[in-house]
Formats: structure tokens, sequence, C-alpha cells
């Protein structure tokens, strides 16, 4: 399962399985593409970079962080340009896309769905039990790709997934598995 | 030279040359990914479909519209996501994009910043010598196409090009050529 986290500047990506039951980490990481090139050219290294981390790591489903509303519509149109790129990435890939909200992430992985950065970095390093804490938008990328893991086993266990396009709610709230 | 309009249900492109001094039509067309899809469909889709462009016809420019302000922050992410693929196609075949405001491309090609549609449509129609008055989102990629083309010739004669990137100024009056 692949977690993208796509900005302007930096794209974060996280990749987990679920494996004898339990949420492990696979891999994680942060595409910063050139900032002196132009904008075409920084789109088209972020496309080929997160090309190679689905031919690397061939994950079967993706899942994004929702966007409800940014800071106004200059913001929203830089980020728009790289969420756009993100997608068709995985679209070419034929993957399904899973959409959650903000603080649905937020509040399945920390129990608050306003926690602070840090607070869903530190999360994110104990459930996949990893040596250092990432960097905020590859934990980012994680916490998504941990919730949409989460999601999955509550749908096996016959509670609604939370595709949640159009759903404001934050879904039923999940502890993290502690690792053992 | 190659103009592009992209926007989140369709995305005009539109392809000119200059040959004996005059500014003549090359091909025009609308992406319109199916409906139906799932946004990352839909983008790989238009990626997919750019390249093809990009293949057929191998501009040596590319030009496109500058956004100043959607009419909202969601609109912007949307418009942002398509423009974003667009921009790295362009980008994945080394292009140079150049940016003009809209104001700037109606006022070149009609004299009025603030021209409708449908007079943009008749100017293209006129200055391309075309059989018929193009779809709407074709003819402003093949407007945008016109207006650099116009631009590198004034370049030429020693005027400032206006890559325009920061510039507010619509730049210079430039009046079209009228087909013989």
């Amino acid at each position: 399962m692949l977690g993208i986290d796509p900005g302007s500047t930096a794209t974060g990506y996280g990749v987990v399985e679920r494996r004898e039951g339990r949420i492990q980490h696979v891999a994680h990481g942060t595409l910063r593409p050139p900032r002196d090139g132009s904008m075409a050219r920084r789109l088209d290294v972020l496309y080929a970079a997160l090309r190679e981390v689905l031919e690397a790591h061939a994950p079967e489903v993706a899942s994004i962080e929702q966007v409800f509303v940014a800071r106004g519509a200059r913001s929203a149109l830089v980020l728009g340009q790289a969420r756009g790129v993100a997608l068709a990435v995985l679209g070419s890939r034929g993957l399904t896309v899973y959409e959650y909200a903000p603080t649905r992430i937020k509040q399945q992985l920390t129990g608050n769905g306003r926690a602070a950065k840090l607070q869903v970095q530190r999360v994110v390093r104990r459930v996949l039990e990893l040596d250092r804490t990432p960097a905020s938008d590859a934990a980012d990328a994680l916490a998504i790709a941990i919730c949409h893991a989460q999601a999955g086993r509550l749908e096996q266990l016959g509670v609604r997934r939370g595709r949640s396009s159009r759903r404001r709610s934050t879904g039923p709230v999940v502890r993290v598995r502690r690792a053992p």
C-alpha cells in the first residue's frame, strides 16, 4: 500500500504492507525536484521519480490526502499541479486511489483530528518500528498508507470503509496497533 | 509552436507554425478524458493524449495561459491538476514553456483584453484561414500559440518578449495579420 503526500516543493511517499496481521514498513522517502528548474521540468522530474517508486514497490492500492481547502487559490493551483502529476502516475499503473480527509488520518493515528505534525511523525515511527523519526512529508505519506491499511482491516471486519470522497465524517476511531 | 489550454474536463491544444513570414495552422483539437473514470485515470488519459500530440507534431516551444486567480480554491485545485499534467508532459520533451496572461492574449488578438470567447474564436479562424470556427478550448489554445508566434516575431524586431511570468502588463498591442 502506497501513501502519497504531494506538495509544491516536496512530495512524500510511504509504502507499507500488512503481513501476519500487522502493518509493516517497506519504504518511504521525499521527492524534491530541483528548485532551479522550470515548473514543467520539475513536474516532469516528479512524474519520473514517482514512476520509479511504483516500479520498485509495485503497490496494489494507493491513498492520498483529500484536499478540502487550501490557503488560497494561488497555493491551491500550485498544490493541484503536483497532485495532478501524482494522480496521473497512479492512473498510469491502473491503481485505485483512495482519499482520506486529513482530520480522519490524524484522528485514526493519534486519536486527535488536529494533532500536530510532530505527533503524527512520532506515532508513525512507533507503529512501524522505525529507527528514526521520518521527515514530515514522508511521515504524512506513511500515515495515509497506515490509515488505509487499517481501514481495509476494518472493512474485512464488516465496518464501512471510508473512501470518504464526499463524507465529512472522520470515520471510526481505531487504536493504532502498538509494536509488541 | 504549441498552445495548450488545460481544463478540468477538457484540454484544448493548437499547433501553428511560421512559414514565409505568416502564421499558419497545423492542427488543433480538444482532449476530453472519459468523465466516468476516476480522477487518476482521467489525468493519465490526458497525459497519454498530450504525449501523442507532442509526438505527432514535435513542437519546438509551448505556451500556456497564465493563471492569476481562479474562482475559488476548489476550482483552482482541479484546474491545477490538469495544468500540472500538461506541464509535466511538456517538461518530458524538454520544451520551454512560455506563459501569457489571458488579457494579453485577448488584447493581442482582438485589440480588447476583455474580448468575449466568441470574438477570440472568430479572430483565430480568420487569422489561420480555417474553414470552420474552432471549438472554444481549441480556439483558446490556438490563440495562445498565435500570441507566442507574434511575440517571437516582435522579439526578432527588437521588441521585448512578454514571457510575462511576473509582469502584469499586457504588452504591446499587435494587429493580427489578416489572411490575404
